[in-house]
């Protein structure tokens, strides 16, 4: 299933994609209109927290609406709505790792052998389609990163490797913009990774059922049409189920949090002279079964 | 004002101090059976975003109650409460400033030349009097950081550092509890600082009026008794103004924030050989006009 997050007349809705089609199922409205279900949850982090039983409770609610008479009452066009990241706004900042491909560790000047964990602001989370700032006024080294992103389904800490899947709801894709120049003067990771719009992510939610494999993916990121990464999650140094584990040795993961895996190589600081982001530019990142997330740059 | 968070039968309340008394005004309460007000926020949080009004809503309730024919009824004795963090959840991670005073970089091998901010999970937070774990299983250098901490009022990014202090709510004592061992393994702080009760906070949040200059404060901490650190906020490399500007510079301010300035030298690193926390050692934190945070480790 395919998740997305939209607003619609200053409401914040979420609801699945339509089949074949450009529209999503209005499902709170299918579900007070049909009263299909005893409850269902208000917020998609709400609903990620019931995990399998939130995908049902939406298959249900589809279900009720093909059924009845007027079905495409239930349903928005994506002309319609204007995009929210899937999740628009997470419990906690956005974790992501670092240098968790060993060429991209390479290009950047480092090695790829210890477990770097840094953040991200959530006020940071941008949506796909949204037209991005560069930032001119703040950085000269804005820097794109296409990423694998894990969405968090339940509570846990001290989580066994072996046990990880349980504890994903979803994937999604994400670009962990950053601005090098103030990464790199401040040494923490933070201020450089949190500016204004620098975490879009979309354009869904895929559930995890629908991925059998995340160590099977490409992750793809095009500036204006030029391939410039070209990665397989395979060459993670560590794997999706070794962060989960690895990071909740420490940090509380809750339903809703979304953690980056870490991005291939082929980002702007890794050519010889640097490619970064200017106005007018378009990032289109896809990854096989999830998407593609696209931003334009001013 | 000194304002609290505590539960009591399940619920999460706040309130503030009753004069001369160890006791809080049940400020829910007088709102819901007195009805003073046309309406009164649910959350901590929620009252923070109101600024000064909140300050003057809960003096007219603390008014209605002191008038009212039983106000004893209307306070909890600390004896009846569970103390809990004064915001008991920040809207993200607490943002914390590193090496911020010369003499604590000088001790931890390094110079306090460059703005550092770091993250520690909201799911680290932890109360005055608890009890807290050293983590022994996952780290054997537990080390205190005693710290002025700030608690953002407004909404607010590019913040001029002389409009600084009308972003503030108020502020509060932090130990900014570290693993030693996990922060250096990992080169990005997020994990050595977040492990679960690794930020107590507290015991109140005092509102920025009855602060009139948070850089003439001393910041004591002391371990069973022996005074460790005994600095002063004016020897804060980066002052309470800049930090509010510098970080709003690519991260938006929310109410409810909590940015912690940075611990003077003295911590158990610094000492030869070090002096890490262990089982049944009591650490108190106190700064002038803001009282004293106090936990035991085991």
């Amino acid at each position: 299933m395919k998740l997305l997050s939209y607003r619609l007349n200053d409401g914040i809705y979420f609801g699945p994609k339509v089949k074949k089609e450009e529209a999503v199922w209005d499902v709170l409205r299918i579900q007070e209109t049909l009263q299909v279900l005893p409850s269902f949850p208000g917020t998609i982090v709400e609903g990620v927290s019931l995990g399998i039983d939130f995908i049902e409770q939406i298959r249900k609610l589809v279900e009720a609406a093909l059924k009845s008479e007027n079905p495409n009452s239930f349903k928005h066009s994506f002309t319609e709505i204007e995009w929210l990241s899937p999740i628009p706004r997470t419990p906690k900042n956005i974790m992501a790792v670092g240098k968790n491909y060993a060429d991209h560790a390479k290009e950047m000047g480092g090695a790829a052998n210890s477990f770097v964990v840094f953040t991200k602001s959530p006020t940071a989370i941008a949506a796909d389609e949204q037209t991005l700032s560069v930032h001119a006024d703040k950085t000269s080294s804005y820097d794109y990163e296409g990423e694998l992103a894990i969405v968090i389904g339940k509570k846990g800490k001290d989580i066994p490797s072996k046990l990880a899947y349980d504890y994903i709801f979803g994937y999604t894709i994400a670009n962990d913009l950053t601005a090098r120049d103030i990464q790199k003067r401040h040494q923490q990771y933070f201020l450089g990774k949190s500016l204004e719009g620098s975490c879009p992510l979309g354009p869904y939610v895929v559930t995890k059922d629908e991925i059998p494999n995340p160590q099977e993916l490409t992750v793809v990121t095009k500036v204006n049409d030029e391939i410039r990464q070209n990665g397989k999650t395979s060459d993670m140094v560590f794997s999706v189920e070794q962060i989960i584990a690895d990071i909740s040795k420490t940090v509380t993961l809750e339903p809703g949090d979304i953690i980056l895996t870490g991005t291939p190589a082929g980002v702007g600081n890794g050519f010889n002279p640097p490619k970064f982001l200017k106005s007018g530019d378009i990032v289109k990142i896809s990854i096989e079964g999830i998407g593609t997330l696209v931003n334009k740059f001013e």
